[in-house]
C-alpha cells in the first residue's frame, strides 16, 4: 500500500496519507509522496478539488519525531538535515496555496503540530465532532514556529498564542468559531460532507476558481490600493473568457451555461 | 426619482439606492450617483455619519450584468470598458473609507457579490434578520476577485474562501459571528436601530472621529512600530485641540461639554 | 505601598497596578513603574510568565486625565508633553510583546482607553465576569488611536471600528468571542484560573517559549514566504538545544524530561 495513496472521483483528487501506525506523522517519505502529487495536481488540468485525509485513528500528528531524532547523527547535529526539513515541509504546504485547485482537509481523531499545520494551510477544512487540534510542540520543549506561520493566518491573535504557548487542544466546534476549519460534522458523515462540499467547488468554472484562488492569497498580502489593482486586472481578464461570457448569458436568460471546460 | 436618492436627518446622511426593479444594481449609472455623493459628503462638514441603504427587495446585487455584457461590443471585446468600470467601483468602494464621516450599511434582502463588498467597505453595518449576504459570482463563471479584497478584510480567511469557491450565501447572525456586519435586528426595527447607531456616531465630535477614522484604516496597513508612531501623532494633534480640552475637563467636572463644533 | 507591587510565586511574577481611588489610571508613574518591572523582566531568567492585575473597582481605565491636562501648561500647550508621553506608553505596551516570557492580564471591573489596549497588548488575557471594555475616548473629544493599534490586531475590524466610533462598552462574554481575550471565568475564579494559566505556560521549556513568542510577532508582520524562512530557522536553533533533544526522546520514551532549565 502506498504511503499516499491517491483516487479520483470525476474532477475531485483524494489524497490519502496511509500510515496509520506513525498517526501519519509528516515523514521524509511523506512530504516527498505530498510533494510529487502536489507536483502532479499542478499540472492537471482534469481536477478541479482536492481532498487530503488520513487513514487509522488521526488525521496527522506532525512530524516523525523518532526520524527527526535520528538525524541528529551528523557532523553539525542534523543542523543541515532539519533547515531541509523544514524548508520541504513549507514547501509542501505552501504549496497548498499554489496549486490552482482548491484543496479541502478532512479532518478526524488529531490534527496536532505540523499536522494541524496542514488543516491551517488548506483552504478549507471540515471535521469530524471530536477531532482535537493542538500545536502542542512547546510541551516537548520545540515551540511550533513553523505551524505558526499558517495557524495565525487562520484564526485570532490571542487563542493562537494560547494555543502555541500551553499546547491546549482545542476541539472541533471550537475550532471552527475561531476560523481554523469551516464544518463540524458527525463522524460517519465527515466523508460525504467532505465529498459534497469538494463537489460543489469542482462544480464552478475551474479557470476562474483557479484565477480567483491564485489573487485570494496574493491580494493578502496586499495593502488596500495595490490589492484592488491586482483584483481588478484579474476581474477584467476573467471577464473576458468565452466561459464567462457564456455564464453570464446563461444567468441572464435563466438557462444552465454551456461551458467548454 | 433619482436613482440615489438623499435626505439629511440633522448630521445624519441617508443615501438610498433606487433602482428596486434591478435590485439596486452597481451599474454605471449607480457608480456615477455614488461616487457624486461620496465626493458631497467629502466636503461636507456638517454631515457626521453616513447611512446607506437600497429600496425593494434587496440591498444590492453587485454589478449590472446586463449592461456589463453590452460592454463587450467594442473591438476590444470590452477589455478597456471593463477595465474603466472596475476602477470606477474600487474607487466608491475606497472612497466610503477615504471619507471623515463613518458610513453604515443599512442592509436587507441580499447583498451578493459587488453589493456584499459594499457591505465589507463600509465602516459599520447593521442588518435585518433574514438577510443573505453572498460572494456568488463563481457560479456564473466570474469569481467575486474585487469583492474579495474588501470581504477579506472584514471577515476570517477560510470562511471568505468557503463564500468565494462555493457562492454559499450566509444569513445574517452567521454574518455576523464572522465579523461582516455589526448588529441583526427584526426587519421591522432595521430603519430605527441604524438610525440610532448614525445618531450615536453623529453625537461625537466630528473632528475627533474624522482623524480617528482616517488613521484607523492607515495604521491598519503598517507594522506596529510605524502604526504606534503614526497613531501617536495623530493623538498628540487630538489632544491639542481646544475641544478636546473641554472635553476631558467636562469630564473630570461632570458636565456636558461645550463643544463649538 | 508601591504604585506598581510585584511579587513572585516560583516562575511566575504577579505585577498589580496599585491606585485603586485613580482606577489604576496610566500616570507617568505608573508608565515608570511598569517600564522599570519590563526592563527588569527582560534580564530575568527566573521569571518564566507575568501576570499583570489591578487593584480595587478596575483594572485599568487608561490615562490620568487630570495629569494630562496638567501637562497643558507648557508654552507649547503641552505638545511636547503629550508626543512624550504617548510614546512612553507605547514602550511599555510594545515592551509587553518583547519580553521574552508570556503577559497575561487578569481583568475585572473595567478595561478602559488605554486600560484596554493594555489587555490587547498581553499576549494572552483571563477576565471575570461582568467585566467591561471599552476604547471610549471618543466620549469626550479624543478618538483612542493609540490602543485602536493593539485593538485591531486582536479583533476583526467592524467590531473594533464600532467600539472606537461609538464608545461601546462590551462585556466579558463578548470580548471572548470577538477575540480580545481567552477565557471568562467568575470573579471569585479569576486570580486562580489567571495563575492557573501562568504556571501552564511557565511549565514549558522557557527557551522554547521566549524563541517562539518572539518569532510569533515578527512573523505576524511578514509575507508568507518570508515568514516561513524565519519560522524555519527558529525551529532549526529549537531543534539544536540539548533540552529540545531531552524533550523529544523523553516523549518517545513515556517519561518526564530532566531539562536543564
Amino acid at each position: 500500500m502506498a504511503l499516499l495513496e491517491r483516487h479520483d472521483t470525476g474532477a475531485v483528487a483524494h489524497l490519502r496519507m496511509s500510515a496509520p501506525e506513525r498517526l501519519n506523522a509528516l515523514s521524509d517519505e511523506m512530504l516527498a509522496a505530498l510533494k510529487a502529487q502536489i507536483d502532479a495536481l499542478g499540472e492537471d488540468r482534469t481536477i478541479r478539488a482536492v481532498v487530503i485525509s488520513g487513514e487509522g485513528k488521526a488525521f496527522c500528528a506532525g512530524h516523525d519525531l523518532k526520524q527527526m531524532q535520528q538525524g541528529r547523527q551528523t557532523e553539525d547535529g542534523g543542523k543541515a538535515y532539519f533547515a531541509a526539513l523544514f524548508a520541504r515541509c513549507t514547501e509542501v504546504m505552501t504549496g497548498l496555496q499554489r496549486l490552482p485547485q482548491p484543496v479541502i482537509a478532512q479532518v478526524h481523531g488529531i490534527a496536532t503540530a505540523a499536522g494541524c499545520q496542514l488543516v491551517a494551510s488548506c483552504d478549507l477544512a471540515v471535521a469530524a465532532e471530536g477531532t482535537r487540534f493542538g500545536v502542542n510542540g512547546v510541551n516537548i520543549g520545540l515551540f511550533c514556529s513553523t505551524p505558526m506561520v499558517a495557524l495565525t493566518r487562520n484564526i485570532p491573535r490571542k487563542q493562537a498564542f494560547e494555543m502555541l504557548s500551553t499546547g491546549r487542544f482545542v476541539e472541533a466546534e471550537e475550532a471552527r468559531q475561531m476560523g481554523l476549519i469551516n464544518r463540524v460534522v458527525p463522524g460517519a458523515q465527515l466523508a460525504d460532507a467532505t465529498a459534497e462540499l469538494a463537489e460543489t467547488v469542482a462544480g464552478k468554472l475551474g479557470a476562474a476558481v483557479k484565477i480567483g484562488k491564485e489573487a485570494f492569497y496574493a491580494q493578502a498580502q496586499m495593502g488596500i490600493d495595490e490589492a484592488y489593482a491586482h483584483a481588478g486586472q484579474v476581474m477584467v481578464e476573467n471577464m473576458l473568457w468565452r466561459d464567462t461570457e457564456e455564464g453570464i448569458a446563461a444567468f441572464l436568460e435563466k438557462r444552465s451555461p454551456d461551458w467548454t471546460q
